[in-house]
């Protein structure tokens, strides 16, 4: 079975996870975090990242996984509370030339709204740090756990 | 809260869940099906469909939602096996305008190749109907139920 990938645990949301590297958190419990992506596709977008330690959807157990999608449910669910987008893109990468960029299994959440063209991932811009600060607090406010 | 989609039981996914189309059936069981897309972005691409009748991913209880996740990453380990893709994009779209074609939630798996572009979402040919028909029977003998 090819797509194995060994997992390497200096990737930038295992140090997230472990508090070595701050991030714009929307909820964390002993699942998963929720945090704003820096390099947003569209305004909103941001990440679901199970704390368990593999780089993609075929490294995780099945019910785990289900607990993580879980979280993800519930993040959408904020965000159409707090930004009435007109769509949600949820979109998951496996692999370099699916393009994953971080070898750690994370869930995109990826509002979309009429006006606005969507960025492209890996060649956005990064976000205004204090636009991303209020993001996930407006977020972590709406956000109901599963 | 915006993005409610109201549900139409006379979409082509909940015609197929009742047997009133055809489809390539990879499984079938009590909470979803999976088939071969007929305009596939990518050889292997397929269609993890839940039998709950709602549009979008906030429109299913939390914990089937889980149960459907399990068979998207029983259906990609499946694709692993048959397929030998070099990556694999996982993709749900909520809304038109983040790209929902059909409003009955499905989750899409597509193959990355590394000799292979990808075609656009919605722009792709209709597949050769015997390819189909093989490629669903590869990824059945293979698929194992979680």
């Amino acid at each position: 079975m090819s797509l194995s990938i060994p997992y390497d645990a200096n990737n930038v949301f295992a140090k997230i996870l472990r508090g070595e590297l701050p991030a714009n958190m929307v909820f964390s419990d002993d699942v998963a975090i929720g945090i704003m992506d820096l390099y947003p596709q569209s305004p909103g977008h941001c990440l679901i990242i199970p704390r368990h330690p593999g780089a993609t959807v075929l490294d995780i157990p099945a019910p785990l996984l289900g607990a993580v999608m879980q979280r993800v449910q519930a993040a959408a669910k904020a965000v159409v509370e707090a930004f009435s987008p007109d769509g949600i893109i949820l979109t998951q990468f496996n692999g370099a030339p699916a393009g994953q960029t971080v070898f750690h299994l994370h869930f995109h959440l990826i509002p979309r709204y009429d006006s606005l063209a969507m960025g492209r991932h890996g060649q956005g811009q990064k976000a205004d740090a204090e636009t991303l600060r209020t993001q996930a607090a407006k977020l972590a406010s709406l956000y109901r756990a599963p």
